[in-house]
């Protein structure tokens, strides 16, 4: 049976920061990634559709990458909210983050066809800039393993 | 007006190995991400979709990374095929790559409503793995840099 999360940072994202493709909840072609606390560290879960095939059998690597993408700025974005004193769902607005960078190593094939957990932990590494390890579990076998470094929205982002 | 490639590596692989979400002929939801020389260094060129946003006006850094991913193992895909002593059209089987890792910067936000240019550098680490280190440029603004290391397909992919 699919986990599902009841409370993740996207859910929270002001209108006008939710139609990213990987995790805006406007974006109705969109992946809708939803990321969450478990414990000390942040989980996503997701079931990747029919046509994200690298090969039959085998899930695309670029939408593995996408998924520890968002994991890691909706990571950050809960990091931060946390550290201000908020959780996702007691109305305050959280902070949006971008990826500076991405790194991905594909340890495995990932099997299609099951839902993907991918697991992060956080490190500030100063204010404005997280650095988010994650892991991408494919029943239970680690696939992949990624980090992303991400920032505070700079402004260059609004128009 | 848009460039457009003759001659993609991705339109030679059998029918078996064109599935990929990123640059399989045959999936008709995919990118379709086509992949040729430019001299002596690579190209693809594609055009994001409407719903392809980080936020209103940019580029979804996920699709960036599946650019970089499928440009990288078509890449190294045209570079063993050409010390083969073939180029795409003439008829020989390309051999067929995956992703060990893939690293992405991004330098400035993507600019939405565009093609995408990604022009890639191919280094032989040894014959069965190649480095692609790849430049993402919107209206000729270099937006990301990233790397890809690619290997010949393993037979575990095989079931």
């Amino acid at each position: 049976m699919e986990e599902i999360l009841v409370k993740a940072i996207q859910d929270e994202y002001p209108d006008d920061f939710a139609w990213c493709y990987g995790c805006g909840r406007l974006n109705e072609e969109g992946h809708h990634f939803r990321t969450g606390w478990q414990g000390k560290q942040t989980v996503t879960i997701y079931t990747p559709e029919q046509a994200h095939l690298a090969l039959p059998g085998f899930v695309y690597g670029g939408l593995v990458a996408s998924l520890i993408d968002c994991h890691g700025t909706g990571s950050a974005a809960l990091t931060l909210h946390r550290k201000n004193g908020h959780e996702p769902g007691d109305g305050a607005e959280p902070p949006r983050f971008v990826t500076a960078s991405l790194n991905v190593n594909f340890l495995k094939p990932t099997p299609h066809g099951v839902p993907l957990k991918a697991i992060g932990t956080v490190h500030e590494i100063h204010p404005k800039k997280f650095k988010v390890e994650t892991e991408v579990y494919a029943n239970d076998v680690l696939c992949a393993r990624g980090e992303v470094v991400a920032v505070v929205m700079p402004s260059s982002f609004f128009k």
